[in-house]
């Protein structure tokens, strides 16, 4: 076993198995504080919930309780290993929420035998908390689950690896273009992957302004067209009328390359026939469809986006899924709509653009950082995020009718000290 | 509304809502950090639980997190006020499990249209925990649910309301006769109340060695003799053959009275017919049967017991589940089992014959407790029952052989921080 993989295997077992823990925030050292926390002092709470169920928020921690629920049927790059092998990356997921806005989080791994029995299982299970993040959930399963569920609950489902992912792609896409001087609207794109990711973030970018008639999808079998007929619903959106098969055909003048597939798949050849300052998102993990050594080597006038921290431009969902539940939770918004979602975009994109505190280029050891090819997309590490989006999306939760609260008093939050407002 | 109302209010909502929180247990700070802790990191567990699910309780806090499960219909004294409404005592036992026992829990509060769905919903995410307590599900469906569960579920599944119950209850009573010269398998016992956790009263009591033919149950309809065509199957295993109907005819001439029903049920005119020495357990709460002081003061040879934690001899569940389970957990155990029930049992029973502790004086502010009718239980607040419990159960799963590992090197525990035994 590699050293790498040792240390993941200790980190996680030592010196106590797993990476949470739950914690007491109330006095229970005395039998007096005990008679409160439990019989007879739950009673009072529980009949004001049976009274008016939004009191589950004051007297309950459903109002900051997230959680992070999988099948294990598409587990990172590893494929569908299991609900079970699922827990370490769930459990991590409540780390990031925890980490990064202040959200307790709890997972769940569903055995289903079936989409509607893990839509009816979780349904029956919603209540319990003030939010639901899917995750690692196959494509196209995930695409029915998530939709019955945002019917059926009355707190936000949101699958953070459809809409994460897209929209922190889009936010560092609108950037990548205004750098390359093109705009969204003309730009011809190749997505090569047709999974979960990849419609969501094509779905996203449409949203925001770009022609689906200028997208190409592949998927393993090539170009997704109109003459095929082994496309299900979610593809077929994407079909395009078009006689190109291949991404050699696709790739030729494109101004946009989006990879969600797998690791190597863009060639330098295949870069070499892009149009003037192309802009390469190659996002798998770890290993990306192109290394960005050999992309600008072969196009030094690329803009270029992996999901690797040891390069500029990390596309990295912990950028958006902390921060978008946090706003939905804090003005109690019923789901996470479209609107949420561009005000999410348009705040990290907007960030990016300002200058980059001391902090940050601390924790990058980096002299500098600015706004350009090698920074379209914040880092991380930036404490500006937990403010921005946070505020960004509450903000659209309210305009566009979703929130059942106002605009919380107590934002802008600067730092996750300052989550209750209290 | 009252002062002690408002001060559980108080207590649940403020600072912050709620009683526990998600906190971290490895460190967060660095991206290197992080990466351990999620993408990339997190590949190698979910790979190592793929090839052994064992090693979920290596790599995530499975083996230490118990599942508190609830519909909602039977809230403590409450009744059926739903699912959403039992959040606060789901969380509070939470708290006890923390407090008690070092166990990390989450609430879960199910919607189910039938048993059926309950059992279902579980099942399908039973394998996210080490153990699932069951809680406030009524009667008779309770024992459906849990004997499902149990059969379908590789993990400890225990409904405290019934066994919880039954396990203090049993320990106190054992005392109880001895103090009263009496022996188990003579008595003659009143059983008011014929829910879930009287049914499981009876049952155990049974097991340590009381008779059958010597128990009287009552319901709501008065006693549940063979003549009956209204039993459900939990009932109709205790339908007595006899001609008494009610409480004041099978109260007559009884050494025992144990009450799980409903406040005042019990008169001064039945607690006056029982045999010389009469152990009445009024465990309704927050009011008993009888109070404590009418059955004192009409019949000065009682051995008595309440839920209250004001008088003597509280039966209180705290005794009880947070250290089975912790004795569970640590041996793996596949299930709770009768040895495991009884050898708790007798652990809570053989602790009350003790010396008590001095910090136990120092927090009832009594200047001596000892073995005797106002101290036939030990009080929650004794830290050796984390140690005499855990052990006892530990061992009788080693022995009966429901344990996956051995007993632990790192037993008896003296304090929830000897818990990982790091």
């Amino acid at each position: 076993m590699t050293d790498a993989r040792q240390a993941a295997l200790d980190y996680h077992a030592k010196p106590i198995p797993g990476k949470l823990s739950v914690e007491l925030t109330k006095p229970t050292a005395t039998a007096k504080d005990l008679a409160l926390a439990y019989s007879p002092g739950v009673a009072e709470p529980c009949r004001e919930i049976a009274r008016d169920p939004e009191n589950a928020y004051r007297y309950t921690g459903k109002g900051n309780l997230v959680a992070v629920i999988s099948d294990g049927s598409a587990i990172l790059g590893l494929g569908n290993l299991g609900a079970l092998a699922s827990k370490p990356v769930m459990e991590g997921k409540g780390v990031l929420f925890k980490r990064f806005a202040g959200i307790n989080s709890v997972d769940i791994e569903v055995n289903a035998e079936s989409p509607q029995a893990f839509i009816d299982t979780v349904a029956r299970i919603a209540d319990t908390w003030g939010g639901i993040n899917l995750e690692d959930i196959k494509a196209p399963e995930c695409f029915e689950i998530e939709q019955a569920l945002i019917e059926q609950c009355s707190i936000p489902v949101f699958h953070d690896d459809q809409h994460g992912t897209a929209i922190v792609t889009a936010a560092g896409m609108l950037n990548a273009l205004e750098i390359a001087g093109k705009a969204l609207d003309e730009a011809r794109i190749v997505c090569m992957g047709a999974g979960a990711a990849a419609i969501a973030c094509m779905k996203l970018l449409v949203t925001c302004g770009a022609r689906a008639e200028n997208i190409v999808m592949l998927d393993r079998k090539g170009v997704i067209h109109t003459g095929r007929e082994d496309l299900n619903q979610y593809k077929a959106m994407f079909a395009a009328d078009t006689d190109r098969r291949t991404l050699d055909d696709a790739i030729d003048g494109a101004d946009v390359f989006v990879g969600l597939s797998g690791p190597g798949l863009m060639t330098a050849d295949h870069i070499r026939k892009m149009a003037p300052n192309p802009v390469v998102f190659a996002c798998t993990n770890p290993d990306p469809e192109i290394h960005p050594d050999l992309a600008r080597e072969t196009r030094p006038d690329v803009i270029m986006a992996t999901g690797r921290s040891d390069y500029p431009n990390q596309v990295n969902n912990v950028l958006g899924f902390p921060f978008i539940f946090r706003g939905a939770l804090d003005v109690r918004a019923t789901r996470i709509n479209e609107e949420m979602k561009v005000a999410a975009v348009h705040a990290l994109k907007d960030l990016a653009r300002e200058p980059v505190p001391q902090e940050v280029l601390d924790a990058y050891e980096m002299e500098s950082m600015a706004f350009g090819r090698d920074y379209i997309i914040p880092t991380p590490v930036d404490v500006r995020l937990l403010e921005r989006i946070t505020s960004a999306v509450a903000q659209a939760a309210v305009d566009s009718g979703v929130a059942r609260r106002p605009y919380p008093s107590h934002y802008p939050l600067k730092s996750v000290d300052d989550v209750y407002g209290v």
